[in-house]
């Protein structure tokens, strides 16, 4: 049994349960190496105290779960059958009455949920196997790392295709498609988010996207990108000047914002809070006379998706350790001028970070 | 209001209920107009039977929904707040004490219907909006037809860009990059499902993906691929000859899988069963000794999403209806040798049923 669902399994042993149901597509692709968005489908991962783990699929899936090398037993469902009646005979056969249930609360339907109450009715939910997972997931192992640093490596490309594909009248949106084009090319076939390219204006909205309006000499340009490296992530953000002209205004935010990126990225250590760390920016941020403009959090946790643990703000108390993966990246967004943000995702080390991305940051011109 | 969402607040009446949340992000798309993934932020829309409707979202998005136009009430919560009492506190000011409750079963996950619960201890939940608005969205209104048939001629132009694409060397995934570019330079940044592209055996395997091997000619390519505009989906499938020297078997598996889409296409009727249609064309597929490799239903419904109602699949004895908008999609995949699959989206008109796409289906060499 690999590393992580051998950790499940000791979790259903701790919490005395007799089954947990796994049904978040991206925690059992962690769990079990197979990959699939079953859209309207069922899938999921059954973990037993003393068994062999169960994957249920439908059944045009059966073949694929056989590819990834998965050792244990496998199950199917046609379209026209009842998921839940197969999956509780399967279970059955396993643990002929499991009344103490682990399930993913952050994401089983509550059609799924009701469903394993009409097939079990006497069912109890003590466990929540989301917390468990969040918290498993927090701690990457180097096998993940070094994913993740491929995944980073990837993302370095994809800035060199952005930053040249800046030329006079090209739009934001047209500078997505050639960085996309340009991962495509060489086998990266996902991003992990939709590419973010924002110039002047538009970067002060740090939630609008990429318009189909040419980018103009003299603005600052965000790119704010990264890719799906065999499903783990990698998420970068760099501030760029096209052309000459740029305001002193807009190369002031840059400096701060750099600094603030800086100053928190060196100060990473093992034992620290993460709230202490988003401090260390946001004093840089405030004192600078910013600090209205930076409105969110200075990370988030990043693995197998963009959105884990730990969150890099104010009142989290969590403590730095190594093998944590997560973004730092400050932002100074000043409506009606520009929007500067720069970010690296990180993995802590017994001494400090190491940033997964290698891009320069400081302030550049294309021209 | 617009016709959808005095639609649901109908049905809010007639089910005595005293709240409807609607979870699920492509929904509250198709009732608002405003689009969002909030990952694992909290979005929702909440119906009252004699209250204008509210949209609670995340605080970063609400000068987004505002943006849209959007009439109504929006209230926000930041990331450290509890969005659900905010939520309870929102819904007291419309409704003191609400006790029926209308939920998405298929979309609500446990979390968040435990908070609703512990929010409102004396809640009930009666009645499930996933199938009512299921049931809605089986019918597209013109101005949704409109949007879909302007997906289609992206999807047509997709088509083209990949039949150009096809040369000496080039890779399955070489020719999706060619055809993803070509949609983004258009401005069209988001396909409706990631393209298919697969090559001679590879084609046999309807769920594999296009791998980084060359296309080599005599190969039949088969193309599988949609657009999203503005939220509606095209998906369409063609198979092409590559070059000369496909061999009689392949075309033999064309000829028959292009005459089963036909027929079908043809004999869509209102009033007809979906079940029938499906049997019309797997007759002809049957007939012709292939019936085992079309493996599949025949076509799944359309809209803002690629997998909603109706399934034209036997056993459905759902009647067809003008509005309804689905795929007619036989497939055959024989291992080993080659894999063909012919599909266009449709919608039933009052005499038959007009396609989204137009790009031809007969046997094609691209030289």
């Amino acid at each position: 049994m690999n590393e992580h669902l051998t950790q499940l399994q000791h979790w259903v042993q701790a919490e005395n349960l007799d089954v947990a149901y796994i049904s978040n597509f991206t925690n059992i692709n962690y769990f079990t190496g197979f990959f699939s968005d079953p859209e309207e489908r069922v899938t999921g991962l059954f973990v037993f105290p003393d068994q062999e783990p169960l994957l249920f699929v439908p059944a045009l899936s059966i073949e694929a779960v056989k590819k990834t090398g998965w050792p244990y037993a496998v199950a199917g469902y046609l379209d026209q059958e009842d998921p839940f009646a197969l999956i509780a005979d399967e279970i059955k056969k396993r643990s002929p009455q499991p009344l103490q249930w682990g399930i993913e609360k952050d994401d089983l339907a509550v059609f799924k949920f009701e469903a394993i109450m009409r097939e079990f009715p006497q069912a109890a939910f003590p466990a929540d196997a989301s917390r468990f997972i969040e918290g498993l997931q927090l701690i990457k192992t180097p096998a993940e790392i070094a994913q993740m640093a491929e995944a980073g490596r990837q993302a370095d490309r994809a800035f060199t295709a952005g930053f040249n594909a800046l030329k006079t009248g090209i739009t934001e949106q047209g500078v997505v498609a050639e960085i996309e084009y340009a991962m495509m090319k060489e086998g990266v076939m996902h991003m992990s988010f939709d590419t973010i390219v924002q110039a002047g204006v538009d970067a002060a909205d740090p939630h609008g996207g990429p318009e189909q309006v040419a980018i103009k000499p003299g603005e600052l340009v965000l790119f704010d990108l990264g890719t799906d490296n065999h499903g783990y992530m990698s998420d970068a953000t760099r501030t760029v000047a096209f052309g000459q002209g740029v305001s002193e205004q807009a190369k002031e935010l840059h400096k701060v914002c750099l600094e603030a990126q800086l100053a928190a990225q060196s100060a990473v250590r093992p034992g620290m809070r993460a709230a202490a760390l988003d401090k260390i920016a946001r004093d840089i941020i405030d004192k600078a006379g910013y600090g209205e403009y930076f409105n969110h959090r200075l990370g988030h946790g990043i693995g197998m998706s963009t959105h884990e643990y730990p969150s890099i703000m104010a009142g989290n108390q969590m403590e730095l350790k190594p093998g944590m993966c997560f973004s730092i990246e400050p932002g100074i967004y000043v409506p009606g001028v520009a929007g500067v943000r720069i970010e690296d995702c990180v993995h802590v080390t017994e001494t400090g970070c190491e940033p997964f991305t290698h891009t320069p940051k400081e302030f550049t011109v294309i021209d």
